[in-house]
């Protein structure tokens, strides 16, 4: 189920506008690298984006553990997701019911459609979740990735769940862009397979959460984006060590392209 | 599965402080109803809490979607439960990793862990996730309810789901106190089980939610806690809708325990 298209190749095949843009974006800005930005103060949000947005394509955000959020903070991501050319997408995991996903995802303090390209879905609910969604979400030309398999141990997504998932996005094609999970879903190139849970170094941390390097990630299971989060903004110096996992990630593509 | 002990009789089989003054509440109260204020502002909130706070045992909350959200509305919430003696439940739906939802339930500009007796959780992530939240609850007497069955259509919550659903409660059942669910998992008396999708009349919405009555719920499937939304807060007389509500509610849990 790998592909060896390239971006670009793919981005023809999408029917989402933003998907089509987010491939064509990956092979311009030569970056496969999404960083998990698990902070929870704002400056030290905006800080981060503006040093690491260079070897990004999206920022990945949690806008609900900001302990100081205000409308500005959101207002400033967004100069800064111009100014260096990434996407933002905020990790939400909507899980509830469509009457109750569409309030949450336009509205209350967040108004997260209005500044968040992607947001992320689990299809737990039923396919309410993703038409309450996408009756905000596509008049803003926004993209929608359904939650397939987690990085956590034990989780429950099986077999049945993850071709669930799959047929839930078919039904969608023009607004959820792809998958989180750890292995391509389908032969169809247009979905765009994001895996978080990478690291240079395999492993696991004491709730559960679990690794794999970026050439199991992308070379045998096909991701087209790493999710990376700890592994750069733990390390001494994260600007470096984010440029180590771009340069490793655009390595193991380039690889998977040649046939 | 259904049992016909009284609320006050499985208190005491309960091992999470929370849940056996949940079970105690409900009959000193002699109210089965909580009430899902899915409302968008924060005076609105307030104004359904302060009226109709005699009647239920729960205010359930989706804090994400008050758009005027401060940190005065919680701390008059609190002033509401103190006053009326209903517990807050926050309907968050965790849905993510151990080390993420910590920081959701904990921090972020809501500090759900500070004001909510009563959150839930998917089991979807796999246990990392129950024990993300207990390690922020449990030592704040919090408790915990395990998303097992939900009420919109197509949900992909099935036997195995729910199995290990039960399972992951188990392990915790201190700090987890029961389930949202259509019917009772368990002969175990103590676990409470939360029933939404409620109305005197049955149905479903445009987006996939589905509508039981309450004697179905409480007679028929097991339910505890009857979870009531739109069918009082869309009536022209909420109050009056909600009495219409706890009055039957208490007479389908009083002829269940006829023996």
């Amino acid at each position: 189920m790998i592909t060896h298209l390239s971006y670009t190749e793919r981005s023809s095949l999408c029917l989402s506008t933003l998907g089509r843009h987010l491939l064509q974006l990956l092979d311009d800005k030569q970056t496969n690298l999404a960083l998990s930005a698990d902070v929870t103060h704002a400056e030290k949000l905006l800080e981060i984006a503006d040093n690491l947005g260079p070897e990004i394509c999206i920022l990945k955000t949690h806008i609900d553990i900001i302990s100081d959020f205000s409308p500005e903070l959101t207002k400033n991501l967004r100069k800064l997701a111009e100014k260096h050319r990434f996407l933002i997408f905020e990790d939400r995991k909507f899980a509830d019911i469509g009457n109750t996903v569409k309030l949450q995802y336009g509205g209350g303090m967040y108004h997260i459609a209005d500044w968040a390209e992607l947001v992320n879905a689990h299809c737990l609910p039923g396919p309410g979740i993703v038409k309450g969604i996408a009756e905000v979400g596509r008049k803003k030309n926004r993209g929608l990735i359904l939650l397939a398999e987690m990085s956590s141990a034990g989780h429950l997504m099986d077999e049945a769940y993850v071709a669930n998932t799959l047929q839930m996005a078919e039904s969608h094609a023009d607004f959820v862009i792809g998958f989180i999970t750890q292995h391509a879903l389908s032969d169809d190139a247009h979905w765009i397979n994001f895996t978080p849970g990478v690291k240079l170094n395999a492993g696991s941390d004491s709730l559960g959460q679990q690794y794999i390097t970026p050439e199991i990630a992308i070379n045998k299971h096909g991701a087209d984006i790493i999710i990376v989060g700890r592994g750069i903004l733990e390390a001494p110096d994260s600007l470096a060590e984010a440029q180590k996992y771009r340069k490793k990630g655009w390595e193991c593509y380039l690889k998977r392209c040649q046939r």
